[in-house]
C-alpha cells in the first residue's frame, strides 16, 4: 500500500556488470560471486557446490520442506568470443548503445540469469510466500562438457535433501521475437563415430584391394535416405547429420586402407539412444556382409529425448508470457540440448527466455527493453506459482 | 663361326651397379652415366636430352634412316624407399644373397634396363644388323610426373627426324611368373576432384542448413552403383575408386559447410575421358537439383585408352617369351599406366618384363636367374626382328 522500502533489482544492469566477468567455460572471473551477494543481500541462504573445477551455486530463500518450491536455473559461463577482431564492441564491454547491451552472453544467457536474479529477490522482498520457497540454481559449465555442473548441483541436493517441484530454466527459447516459444521438452542426441576398415591397393587392380569409402559411402547412403519418423504428438521428425567424413588419402592412384565417418542423430520419442544405437548396427552389419568392409561403430548417447506434458506448469509460464507479450508461447521441444535435461529427473522443468538469434556469434546483443520484459515475466511467474 | 672377340654383358651386375645409384625421382645419382657409358663402347651414338631439369637419354645404334628400327624405353628413377628401418637390407646397396638381388629399382625396373641394354649391346657386336637400328630411350622421370620424361624424348625425335618402328618398354609386366603376361595396351585414366557446397549450421537445426556431406554422399554413391560398362573385346571392365573424402569438420554438432571427394576412374576403349568427364558432370548436376548442395568438379585426364592390336610384333614378342619360359604370355590391358601411353603415338608398343610382385614396396628383390632369362627374351625378339 506504501512505498516499497527497498529499490527493485536493475536487471540491464546486473547484465552488464556479469557481462563485464569473462566467465568464458571453465572461467568464473567472478560472475557467481555478483550473483551470490545479490542473493544474500535478500536473505537466501547461498551454497557453493564446486566440482572438479567448476563453479556451481545453490541458493534458497524460505524453508527447504516448504510446500511450495519454485526452482530457476542457469548457468554464468559464456562460450569463446570468436573472431575477437570481427566484434563492432568489446565482448567483455557490457556497453549499452541507443538501448541495446553488447557482450557475450548478452542473450545466452547472462541476462535470463539477471532477469530471474532480479525477479527473484524483489519478489521474495516485496511479496514473500507464507509456505514457499525460491530455489535458484546456477552453474558455470553449461557450455562446456556439463558433466560437473548441473548435474553436481542435482546429486549435492539430493544428498542434502533438497527439492524444487518445478522448475523455470532462463534460457533464449525464442527464435525471432520475445514471447514467441517456449520449450517444454527436447530431442534425444546420438553421435555415432564410424570406422571403415578395408584393403589398400592401388586403383589400377581393384580386385586386389577393398575400398573402404566404398562400403562408408554405401552405409551413409542407406542412413541418410532412411525414414527414421515423420515426427510424433509433440515432437519434430528425427533427423540425421553426418557431421564429417576423413580419409586423408593424398595419392590419387591408392585405394586407401581406412576411412572414418561421424554422425549425429536428433531423435524424438519414437526412438531412444539405445534403439538407435541398435539400427545404426543392423545397418553397419548389412552393409559389411554387401560389401566385405569392416565398418565399426562406437556410439556416445548425449541425452534420451524428454517431455514436460501439457498442464498447470506450462499452462502458468505460457499465460504470464501471454500477459507480458501479448504472444502465445509456442510449446516446441525443437532446438540443440540444454541442463533442463538434467531437471527433468528431479520435476517438472520449462524454458523460457530472451531471443536468442545472435548467441554464441560475433556481436552477441540484446535490447534492453527485452531483458526489462523478461523480468516482469518471471515475477509473474512466481506471483501466479504462489497465488 | 669363331670365339666372339668380346665378353657379354652381365646384365646382373649391371643391375647391381644401377641399384647403387640413388635415383629417386627426379634424381640421377649416376645412373644415365652407367648406360651412356655401355652404348657408347658399343658404337651407340648417344645424346642427352634433359628437360626442366629431367636427365633423358637417347641412343641410336645403326643410320636414323635405316629401313628396320627396334625401340627400347624404360626409366632409370625409382620411387622412395619408404620405411628404410623396414627393410632387410641396404635399399641402395644392390647386395645379391642367396641368388637374389636387393634394392630399390631391382624389379621396377633397373633389371629391365640392364637386361636390355645388355640384350642390345650384344646383339649389335655380335649379330649387327645389315640395314636396321637399335633405338634405346631412358628417362629419369617415370615415377614422377613424366612430363619432361619419355615425352621430352619424343618431342626430340620428332624434331631430329628420328624414328622407330616398333618399341619394346622393359617394365614389370607378370603378376606372378616370369613369362606370364605382357602388356599390349592400357586403360585410360581420369581424376575427379569434387567439391560440395553446402550451407553450415548446427546439427539442431538442419532446415536452417544445407549438408554438403549429404550430397556428396548421394552423388558418390550413384556413382559407384553405376555400372559403366562389362568389360571389350581386349579390355577388363572399367573401374570407379573413390580415392579419398575429407572435412575436416572436429565439432559433432555442426554442419559443415565443404566437403571435397576425389575418385579415378581406370577406362577402357569403350569411353574417352571427353565422355567420362560428362558423364560426372550430368551426374554431379542432377544430384545438385535434386538436394540444394552445390557439387563442382575438375577433372584430370592423365591418358587415354589405347591398344597395340594383335599382329606381327605382339606375336613376335609372345614367341620369343614361349621359347624362353616355355610359358605363353597373356596379352593384357591391364594394370597401371606407363610410357607406353606416349610412345603408342609414334608406333606400335608392347610391354614386356619381370615379374613385378615387390615393385614399390619395402624389401624389393629379384631373382638374378629372372634378369638372364629376361636378357635372353630380349636378345630373341632382336634376332627374331631383323632376321
Ligand atoms: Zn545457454
Ligand atoms: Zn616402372
Amino acid at each position: 500500500m506504501s512505498a516499497a522500502p527497498f529499490s527493485p533489482v536493475d536487471p540491464v544492469d546486473l547484465t552488464a556488470r556479469l557481462i563485464r566477468c569473462p566467465s568464458v567455460t571453465p572461467a568464473d572471473a567472478g560472475a557467481l560471486d555478483l550473483a551470490a551477494a545479490l542473493l544474500e543481500e535478500a536473505g537466501f541462504a547461498v551454497t557453493r557446490i564446486p566440482r572438479n573445477g567448476v563453479p556451481n551455486l545453490f541458493a534458497r530463500w524460505g524453508a527447504r520442506d516448504a510446500t511450495r518450491r519454485f526452482g530457476f536455473n542457469g548457468h554464468t559461463d559464456v562460450v569463446p568470443v570468436g573472431d575477437g577482431a570481427a566484434w563492432q564492441r568489446d565482448p567483455f564491454g557490457g556497453e549499452i548503445v541507443d538501448g541495446v547491451l553488447w557482450g557475450r552472453g548478452a542473450t545466452d544467457m547472462k541476462s535470463g540469469v539477471a532477469a530471474f536474479l532480479a525477479a527473484a529477490v524483489d519478489f521474495v522482498r516485496r511479496t514473500p510466500p507464507a509456505d514457499g520457497a525460491v530455489v535458484v540454481t546456477l552453474t558455470g559449465d553449461e557450455e562446456g562438457p556439463a558433466r560437473d555442473g548441473t548435474r553436481a548441483i542435482l546429486d549435492w541436493m539430493a544428498a542434502q535433501g533438497e527439492g524444487m517441484d518445478v522448475c523455470l530454466v532462463g534460457e533464449p527459447t525464442c527464435p525471432e521475437a520475445l514471447g514467441q516459444m517456449m520449450k517444454v521438452g527436447r530431442r534425444g542426441s546420438i553421435t555415432a563415430y564410424i570406422t571403415a576398415q578395408g584393403v589398400q591397393g592401388h586403383v589400377a587392380y581393384p580386385h586386389r584391394a577393398r575400398n573402404p569409402l566404398h562400403g562408408l559411402t554405401a552405409l551413409l547412403g542407406r542412413l541418410v535416405t532412411w525414414p527414421l519418423d515423420a515426427g510424433t504428438a509433440h515432437f519434430d521428425p528425427s533427423s540425421l547429420q553426418i557431421t564429417t567424413i576423413d580419409c586423408g588419402n593424398p595419392a590419387n592412384n591408392v585405394i586407401p586402407a581406412e576411412a572414418r565417418a561421424t554422425l549425429n542423430i536428433r531423435f524424438n520419442d519414437a526412438h531412444t539412444g539405445t534403439s538407435l544405437s541398435e539400427w545404426l548396427r543392423s545397418h553397419a552389419a548389412a552393409v559389411e556382409e554387401e560389401t566385405g568392409i569392416r565398418l565399426s561403430l562406437r556410439t556416445e548417447i548425449s541425452g534420451e529425448s524428454f517431455l514436460t506434458a501439457p498442464g498447470d506448469f506450462t499452462e502458468l509460464v505460457a499465460a504470464a508470457v501471454e500477459a507480458e507479450t501479448g504472444l502465445r508461447p509456442e510449446a516446441s521441444t525443437s532446438g540443440g540440448t540444454s541442463d533442463a535435461r538434467f531437471i527433468k529427473d528431479l520435476c517438472p522443468v520449462v524454458e523460457f527466455g530472451l531471443v536468442g538469434q545472435t548467441m554464441h556469434q560475433v556481436d552477441e546483443r540484446v535490447p534492453t527493453a527485452q531483458i526489462e520484459t523478461l523480468k516482469a515475466i518471471y515475477g509473474r511467474i512466481l506471483a501466479q506459482y504462489f497465488a
